[in-house]
C-alpha cells in the first residue's frame, strides 16, 4: 500500500528532480544505496516533484552519457559520489564533458585541503588529491566540512542545475543541510511543503489496521500509508501545505481519528520507540525497571539502554543464560527447573520475581524461551517464549508467545523484545498513577 | 576505493544487465532500496555485466516509457515491485503496454491465489486480487512461494528479456534462487563467474591498511577493495574466472599476502564475525565467558548471544548500569566507588574480578565509561571506556579508550563493544593453550 502522490502532478514550477547515485560499489552490491533513500525523504520535505532515481558505475563515458540524457528531462539533479582523489573518481570531469565545459582549478580550494590534512605547503602539485579543487569556471563550490572534497552547484544550461555531493554519507548529509536546503528552497520550491506526522503501533499487524482505515488508505491529502516490519507498524500521515502549520491542521483531524480507533496499540509519535515511551511513563511514576534476561541474552537491557536517560530509571539485569547462573544469581532451585523446565511460565515468573528483589526495582521483566535454531522440541518449539512481568503491589502478568517458524534466531530476540516493552506498557496504562 | 572492473569489458555475450525497482514509497524515502543492492551482488556472481539501475514511481506511463528506453540498450532487465494486487500496482500492465501486448487470464494461478489464501471457491471474479493472475500469453510464470504475486519470464522481443519480482524482499529472494538463478546461467552467462572471498579486519583503519597496500589494490584479476564501517573493515577479494576452482587459485596468493601482512588484525573471513570467532575459539580451549556491563547496557551480551550456539560457551552477565548494583550484584565497596569513580580503571577491574566469580566463568570482561550524550567531565569525557579482562592464572588486563566526541551513543556503545571482543581474541591468541 503506498501513498496517492496524484496532486503532485499540480506543481507548475519544476520538471522535475532526479538523483545520480555514481559507484561501481553499488552496481556490484557492495553496499546499499541509504543516499539515495536520505535524499529522497528530503527532496519529499522540500515537497519537490521527484520522479526518478538512477545508478551507474565509475565509467566516465556512461556517466557523461547519462547526464546528458537527465539534462533533457529534468531540471534538478542531485549526484553522489565520485568527488574523491582516487582514479574512479570521475563526476565532475563527467560532468564537464557533458557539456564540453573546461575545469580550472581553485587555488583557495588547495590551500584549504592542505590546511585540513596537515600537508606541508610544498606538496608536490601533482598530488592525486588536487584533483579535488577543479571544477567549472562558474560553479558554486559546496563546502565540505567534514571531508576534503567539495561538491558544486551548477547550471551548464538553462534550465538545468546539478549539484554533487561526495559518497560518504556523513560529509553528503552535512553538506545539504548547511548548503543545498537553501538554495533548492529558493530555486526550486513552488511554495509548497510536504509535512509529515508518523504514528507508531504495537501489537496489531498490518493487514488488521489497513482492513478498518479503507477510507483514509483512500485520502488524498493528506496521504495516510503503512510501513511494517518485524513486528512494529507506522501510520505516515502527509500533508501538503503552504506552511507547516496549515499541514499540521490537515493531518489532525486523521490523527485524532487513528487515535480513537487504535487508541491502546498506537504508543507514540515520530521518532518516539517503546523504550523511550516507557522510559518517559517510569520517570513520571518515578518508578524503577530491571530484567532477567534469558534467550534475549541482553537484548531487552541493550534495547532500553540505546536511549539516552535511561539510567534515570533502568537499574540493570541478569542475564541467566546458563542455567547455572538462574541457580546462583536468580536463587531459583535446582529442582524447579527440573520439573517446569528452563523455558515455562513458572521459571519466567520466579525469575521475575527474584530479579525484581535482588535488583530493587519496582517493575521486572523476566524472559525465557527458545530462539532457536537448535533446541526446540515438540512441546517447546523453536519460537515459544515465556514472559513474566511483576510489579508494585504482588503485580504478576504471564505471557505466552509462540513465534512463527519461519522467523530466525535474531528475529524470534527482537520480537520478543517487543512484546516485553509493550506488554509492560500496556500495564502502566491500565494501572494508571 | 572501489574494485577496478575494466575486465569486464571482455564479455561479449551479453550486453548488459538492469535492474528497475518500482514504487512511489522509494522515491519517497520511505524505504530503504535493498532489493537492488541485494540483487546486484547476485549478479556480481553470475558475473553479469550489470551497468545501470533505475527507480521510478508507481505511474504506469512513466514505467512504460523506462521500459521501452532499457529495452533499447540492454537484453535482461530485473523488475522488483508492483505485482501485488492494490491500485498502484501496475508492472504487468505497464510492461505490456510497452510492447503493445494484451494480458491473458491464467485461471491455475487464480486457483493457487484463492488456495493460498483459503478463499471459498465463489469468491467473486471480480476481486483485485484477480490481477495477479494476468500475464502475456508467451511469459513463463515465476512462482511465488511466500505470497500471491507471481513474476515473470518475458521476451517480448528479439535480444531483450525481462524477469519481474515482488517488492516484498523475502518473496523475491526464493523466487531468484527457486527459478532465477538456472534461466539466467543458461541464458546470459558467458561462461565466467565472479567469485568473492573476504577478508574481516578489527583494530586497525582503512587508511592505514591502504596505505600499505597500494600495489594490491591496484590489481586487475582479482580486485581487492576495501569496505570501512564504524570500527569494522572488510578487504574483498574478488576474482573472474570460468569455475570456483580456478578462482580460489587466483585469490589464494592475494589472501596469503594480507594474511601474512595484517595477521593479527585479521580475525575471520567471510560472514565470520568478532564474536563467532571468538566462541569458536573458546569452545576449542573449553573455555566459558561472562560479562559485567555498565556503559553497554547489555550490548556486548547481545553481540554474543546473537550467535547460535553461543549458549556453549556464554554462561550470562551482570548489568550493573546503577551503581547501587555494582555494589550489591558485584560486591564492590561503596567507598572504592566513591573513591576512583564508577567509571575507573580500579572499578572496572573490580567489576570483571568479581563477575569472574559470580558467573563462575574462565574469562569475564568489565565495561564502565561514559556513552553520553550528557555525563562528561573534563577529567572523563563523553566517550571514555575502561575495559577490564580477567582470566586463569590471575590474568588481568586492562584497557582505556577514548572515543571522538563526534561520537554518537549508540556509536560509543557499539565501538565499545568491538574493542571487548577484540581485545579477548588478541589475549587467546597470546596464550594458546
Amino acid at each position: 500500500m503506498k501513498p496517492n502522490l496524484n496532486h503532485r502532478s499540480n506543481e507548475p514550477n519544476c520538471k522535475g528532480v532526479e538523483i545520480l547515485s555514481i559507484g561501481t560499489e553499488l552496481l556490484l552490491g557492495n553496499i546499499v544505496n541509504t543516499n539515495a533513500q536520505w535524499i529522497s525523504e528530503e527532496l519529499s520535505a522540500l515537497g519537490l516533484n521527484h520522479f526518478r532515481q538512477s545508478t551507474i558505475g565509475d565509467n566516465s563515458k556512461r556517466i557523461s552519457n547519462l547526464i546528458k540524457e537527465i539534462s533533457l528531462r529534468s531540471d534538478l539533479l542531485i549526484t553522489t559520489g565520485g568527488l574523491g582523489p582516487t582514479p574512479d573518481d570521475l563526476t565532475t570531469e563527467a560532468i564537464a564533458k557533458s557539456f564540453n565545459v573546461t575545469l580550472y582549478e581553485r587555488e583557495s580550494l588547495w590551500d584549504e585541503i592542505k590546511k585540513k590534512l596537515s600537508l606541508s605547503s610544498s606538496i608536490q602539485n601533482n598530488s592525486s588529491l588536487k584533483k579535488q579543487c577543479f571544477f567549472p569556471k562558474d560553479a558554486q563550490i559546496i563546502h565540505n566540512p567534514r571531508g576534503t572534497a567539495p561538491g558544486m552547484i551548477w547550471k551548464p544550461k538553462k534550465g538545468f542545475t546539478i549539484l554533487t555531493f561526495p559518497g560518504v554519507p556523513s560529509e553528503m548529509k552535512v553538506m545539504w543541510k548547511e548548503t543545498a536546503i537553501d538554495y533548492i528552497q529558493k530555486n526550486f520550491s513552488d511554495g509548497y511543503i510536504f509535512f509529515s506526522n508518523t504514528l507508531n503501533f504495537s501489537g496489531i499487524g498490518e493487514s488488521k489496521v489497513s482492513e478498518k482505515i479503507d477510507n483514509l488508505l483512500k485520502l488524498k491529502n493528506p496521504t495516510v500509508a503503512p510501513y511494517a516490519n518485524l513486528g512494529e507498524l507506522k501510520l505516515r500521515i502527509t500533508a501538503r501545505a503552504t506552511n507547516e502549520l496549515q499541514a499540521k491542521n490537515l493531518i489532525k483531524p486523521v490523527k485524532e481519528e487513528l487515535k480513537k480507533e487504535f487508541s491502546k496499540f498506537i504508543f507514540g509519535e515520530d521518532n518516539e520507540t517503546l523504550s523511550s515511551v516507557l522510559i518517559k511513563e517510569l520517570l513520571k511514576r518515578k518508578e524503577s525497571l530491571g530484567f532477567a534476561e534469558s534467550c534475549t541474552g541482553g537484548l531487552l537491557s541493550s534495547t532500553i539502554t540505546k536511549v539516552s536517560g535511561s539510567s534515570q530509571v533502568f537499574k540493570g539485569s541478569i542475564i541467566s543464560y546458563s542455567n547455572e547462573l538462574k541457580q546462583s544469581l536468580l536463587n531459583i532451585p535446582e529442582d524447579r527447573i527440573k520439573k517446569y523446565g528452563a523455558v515455562s511460565e513458572e521459571i519466567a515468573q520466579d525469575m521475575t520475581i527474584n530479579a525484581r528483589e535482588k535488583l530493587n526495582s519496582d517493575w521486572s521483566i523476566a524472559i525465557s524461551g527458545i530462539a532457536g535454531p537448535s533446541g526446540g522440541s515438540k512441546e517447546k518449539p523453536v519460537g515459544i517464549v515465556y514472559i513474566s512481568i511483576a510489579g508494585p503491589n504482588n503485580h504478576i502478568t504471564n505471557i505466552k508467545k509462540i513465534f512463527s517458524s519461519t522467523r530466525n534466531r535474531v528475529e524470534i530476540q527482537r520480537l520478543s523484545v517487543n512484546v516485553c516493552l509493550n506488554s509492560l506498557r500496556l500495564i502502566l496504562l491500565s494501572k494508571s498513577k
